[in-house]
C-alpha cells in the first residue's frame, strides 16, 4: 500500500487501536464540495461513514424521462446537487455518491416562510415553487455537517447525521411563521409514477410516521419514515398531484387539512409550527427499508437526548476515527485530494438495517442479521479493483460485514447470483461482469472470517447462469463471440478475470475440476 | 334466539362440546349457488368457515371505472359470478360475500389447453381471451368444494381449501399440454392502476413466490402467495400489459420467458407442465398478508401430505362441524334456506394472520398476535344488528377474536378508532354510525372475556372524533342538523344508538361521567 501511493503524499497506515488526538485534524483536510460541479455526481451534504442517510441539498428536479422520453439533462443530478446552480429545491435524506446513473433523494424537507407553495418549481424558475435561491457564500460544507442559508425565506438550514437519522435545524426569521414542506414525491431520476405508493400518519403533534414505495433503479424501493419536531404542529395539510382513479369512501373527510392519515402516489404536505417560542425548529427523519416501527427504534436509538450540536460533534468524532487510518503530509492541496477522496472511499457502500437487526433483503423479505451489519449500494463494477481491497487494509470489519451482506444477497437472489450493481435491496443489473465473486475470493485470500464453502458456492452459482449476458456461450466455448454482441471482448476479459478469483479461491480451498 | 326462529324451523342450539355424527347431514343442506345470481353478491366457490381463502370462479372482469368513469355494471359482480353467465375467466382466492361495493379477486388461476391467450376475454366475447364456456349441469357447489368442466378447454376443475390455501385440481384431456394462466392483474372492481405492483419469482420447477399491492376499496392491499405445483414446470413465461415508463437494465435479459423473476404492474403469467406422465395438476396457493415467507409457512403447515381429496373431506368436515350447532326440521326447501343462510355467517369476517401469530394491522405494520386470532372483513353497520349477538350465542371464541381484532384495530388505528368498514388492513369509511362499539358493548353484556377498561377506552375515542362524519355538531347538541347533511336523521339515529351501548358498557363497569 504504501509503495503505491506512499512516494507521492508520504502516507503512514495507523492500526485502528492506536489512540489519536481528537483534534479536527482530518475532517479539516475533507472538502465534501469537490465532484459536485459538472459530471463528478457527488454531494456536498452531510453522512457519517456508511450511513444510511445522505442528507444533502438537491439543486433542480429534472426528471429522468417524461412520457418516458429520456432528459438527458437528468445525468447532471445524478447527486442532486450542481454547484452551478443558485437555487435548492430541498433537503432529501438518501444520495448515490460517484455514479452513473441514479435514483433516491428520498424523503425531502424544505422550510419556509410567507406564501404556501406545494409545487417544487425549477433551478430556472425558483419563483415557481418552494425552491428558494443561496449564496455559496453561506454554505458550509464539511464531513457529517452542512450549512445554507435560504435566501427567499431568510431561514438558516444546518443539516447532521446519525447512521440512520438525518438532524435538521432550521432557524426562522423572527417573528415568521415557521412552515416546513414534506415532499413525499420529489425524488432523482423521477418519472411520472415512480412513486408506486406513499403514506402518512400524523401519530400526535410532534410525530409523525409513514412510508413509500418506488419503482425505480431500485425496481422496489420501500423506505419507510419516522420523523419528530421540537416544536408541535399547530396545522397541516397534503395535495395528492396525481388525480385519483379511485378514492372509496374517503372523500366523506377533508383529507386535505389537519386529517391525520393520507396515502396517494404524489403527495406534498405541509406544515406550520407558528410564530410562537423561539425561532428555531429541529427535525430529526429516521429511517428504515423495514417497517416505521424500525424507523421509530432507529430514531430512539441514537439522538434521544442529543442537541443538534452534539449530534453534529458525534458525526465530526465518527469521520475523525476512520480519516485517521491514513496519516499524511504533503501540501494543503494534496492533503484536501487525498482526505476527500478517502472521506469518498466511506459514503457507499451503506448501512442497510435497523438497529435490531432487521432488514429488508433481495428477496423483498425482512430478515434477522445473526451475524453481521447489512449493507447496500454495490456498484461492484466500480468497486472491485480498488475500494474492497482498500477497505481490507484499512477496516477489515466493513469489508467482512459487506461481503457477508453480498453473500446473503446471492443467496436471497432466485438466481443466487453475488450483486452485479445491487441498491436498497434490488439487484439493479447494470454494468458487465460478475465481479462479486472478486470481491469475495480477495476477502478469503486476505483471511476475513468469511465462510469459505459457502462464499465458494455462490461464487460458483454467481458464474454459471446461462442466461446472464452471454454467458451460455462463453460457458461453452471460452469466450464470446463477435456475432453475439458488440462489447464480446470486454465481457470475455471480465469473466476470464472473474473466473480466475474463483480458481484462487478453490484452490487455496485444495478443491479441483471444473466450475461448469 | 329460539323464541324468535323457533316457531319457524323448529330450531335447537346445539353446545358445541355435544359429539354428533360424522355424517354429511348438515353441510348436504347447503347450497351456495343461493345469491349467485343478480344482486345477492355471494359466491359459488369453496371456503372453510372464516378462512382468509375464498376460492371461486369469476364469471366476467367488468372495472369499478374506466378512466375514472364509474362502470355501473361492476356492481352485478361484487363476488365475481353472475349465474346467468355462460363463462368462467378463472379461479381467484379471494371474494366478499353479499357486500354492496366490492374489491378483492386476488391471484387468478385459469387452466387452459391450446393457443395461449394473455387477455381474459370477456362474458360477452370469451373467445377474446382465455375465458371458458362452461355448464351449469357440470357444475357442484358444496361447503368446501366447487366443481365444473371448462368446455373450450375440457378441463375438469375441482377446488377446495384450507383457511390459507386455496388447492386446485385440474384433470386435462388426455395428451393434451397441461397450461396454465396466473394473472396478478385480474381483480374484483379493478381500474386501469389499481395494482401498484406484482413480484413474481420462480423458485424452482415446482414453486413460485410473489405478491401484489392493491389500492382498491381496501386502501394498500398486500397480498403475498406460495405456489406449488404437483408436476414441474416445463417452460413459462410473462407479459406486462402495462408499459413501463422505466426499466432500468432489466432490458439485458430476456424477461418474457423461463426468466425466474419478474415485477410491473399488469403482469399476466403462464406456465405449462407438458404432456407426459397423468394428466391430473394440482396447485396450491397459500396466501399471507405478511410475506411470502408467512405464505409458505402457511403452505406447509396445513397441506403438506395430503391429497385434493383428503383437503376436500377436511373441509367438509369443518362446515359440518360449525353448522351443526342448530339442529332444525322442517321442509328441505325450509333447511336449505336455514343452512345456507347460516353458512352464509360463516363466510366474513376472515382469519387475517399467518399460522405463526404475524398479521398485517391496520397502521400497515406487522404484527404478532398475542393472545388471540386476528380477522378482518368488518361490514359493521351489516353486522352489529344481528352477526354478532348470533356468534356470541353459537361461537363464543369467535367473537372473542373478532372483537379482540376490532380492538387491536382500533389501538393500530391513528384515529384509535374501531372499525367502521374495514378489510385487509384498512380502514375503508363505508357506511354512517360507529357500530363497533355496540359489538363491543355486546361482548362484554355477554361476557366475553375482553379486557373492560381497553374496551372502553376504545369506545369512547371511536365516539369522539370531531372529524367524523358531522360528529362535531352532534357532540355540542346531541343531534345533527338537516343543515348539515340529508341524512341527518339516520346518523343521529346510530350515533344516539351507539352512544346508548357505551353507557351500558360503562355502567356496568360502574363509571359515571360524560363522554365528552
Amino acid at each position: 500500500m504504501k509503495s503505491i501511493v506512499g512516494n507521492i503524499f508520504g502516507i503512514t497506515l495507523c492500526a485502528l487501536s492506536l489512540s489519536v488526538s481528537a483534534q479536527n485534524t482530518f475532517t479539516d483536510k475533507v472538502n465534501p464540495i469537490i465532484g459536485t460541479n459538472g459530471m463528478g455526481h457527488t454531494f456536498p451534504g452531510a453522512c457519517v461513514p456508511f450511513g444510511l442517510i445522505q442528507l444533502s441539498p438537491d439543486t433542480d428536479t429534472i426528471p429522468h424521462n417524461i412520457n418516458g422520453q429520456y432528459q438527458a439533462r437528468a445525468y447532471e443530478y445524478c447527486a442532486g446537487y450542481q454547484y452551478k446552480d443558485s437555487s435548492i429545491v430541498g433537503f432529501s435524506h438518501t444520495h448515490l455518491s460517484g455514479t452513473g446513473h441514479s435514483d433516491l433523494g428520498d424523503i425531502l424537507l424544505m422550510p419556509f416562510t410567507g406564501e404556501l407553495k406545494l409545487n417544487p418549481g425549477t433551478a430556472t424558475d425558483p419563483d415557481a415553487g418552494y425552491h428558494s435561491r443561496f449564496s455559496h457564500d453561506t454554505e458550509t460544507a464539511r464531513p457529517g455537517y452542512y450549512e445554507v442559508t435560504l435566501e427567499d425565506y431568510g431561514v438558516r438550514a444546518q443539516l447532521t447525521t446519525t447512521e440512520r437519522v438525518g438532524v435538521h435545524k432550521y432557524t426562522y426569521p423572527k417573528g415568521e411563521e415557521k412552515q416546513l414542506i414534506l415532499d413525499l414525491n420529489h425524488g432523482i431520476y423521477n418519472y411520472d409514477g415512480k412513486v408506486l405508493w406513499a403514506n402518512l400518519r400524523v401519530e400526535n403533534d410532534t410525530l409523525l410516521t409513514g412510508y413509500r414505495i418506488t419503482n425505480g433503479w431500485s425496481r422496489v424501493n420501500c423506505v419507510y419514515f419516522a420523523i419528530s419536531f421540537s416544536k408541535p404542529i399547530i396545522k397541516y395539510g397534503y395535495t395528492d398531484k396525481k388525480k385519483p382513479l379511485y378514492t372509496g369512501f374517503w372523500h366523506r373527510f377533508k383529507v386535505n387539512e389537519n386529517f391525520p392519515e393520507i396515502g396517494g402516489r404524489q403527495i406534498v404536505s405541509w406544515f406550520d409550527f407558528g410564530t410562537g417560542s423561539s425561532d428555531e425548529l429541529e427535525v430529526k427523519v429516521a429511517l428504515s427499508a423495514v417497517s416505521a416501527g424500525g424507523a421509530l427504534k432507529n430514531l430512539q436509538a441514537k439522538t434521544a437526548g442529543y442537541s443538534f450540536d452534539q449530534l453534529a460533534e458525534i458525526a465530526n468524532r465518527k469521520w475523525n476515527k476512520e480519516l485517521k487510518v491514513i496519516e499524511a503530509e504533503g501540501t494543503p492541496d494534496q492533503l484536501t485530494m487525498l482526505y476527500t477522496s478517502l472521506y469518498h472511499t466511506m459514503i457507499n457502500p451503506s448501512v442497510y438495517m435497523d438497529v435490531d437487526g432487521k432488514y429488508r433483503g433481495l428477496d423483498h423479505e425482512i430478515h434477522q442479521a445473526e451475524d453481521f451489519t447489512n449493507y447496500t449500494i454495490f456498484s461492484v463494477w466500480d468497486t472491485y479493483r480498488a475500494l474492497h481491497p482498500l477497505l481490507n487494509v484499512i477496516n477489515r470489519q466493513w469489508n467482512t460485514d459487506i461481503v457477508k451482506s453480498m453473500i446473503a444477497h446471492a443467496n436471497q437472489s432466485v438466481h443466487k447470483a453475488l450483486p452485479v450493481w445491487s441498491h436498497m435491496g434490488n439487484e439493479n443489473w447494470c454494468m458487465i461482469g460478475y465481479h462479486g465473486v472478486s470481491v469475495v475470493s480477495d476477502a478469503l485470500a486476505k483471511g476475513l472470517p468469511i465462510n469459505k464453502e459457502e462464499a465458494l458456492k455462490v461464487m460458483l452459482s454467481s458464474s454459471t447462469l446461462p442466461y446472464y449476458d452471454n454467458l451460455d456461450v462463453y460457458m461453452e466455448r471460452g469466450y464470446i463471440p463477435l456475432e453475439r454482441t458488440g462489447n464480446a471482448a470486454s465481457v470475455t476479459l471480465e469473466y476470464v478475470y472473474d473466473d480466475w478469483t474463483i480458481y484462487q479461491a478453490a484452490q487455496a480451498m485444495g478443491k479441483k475440476g471444473n466450475r461448469r
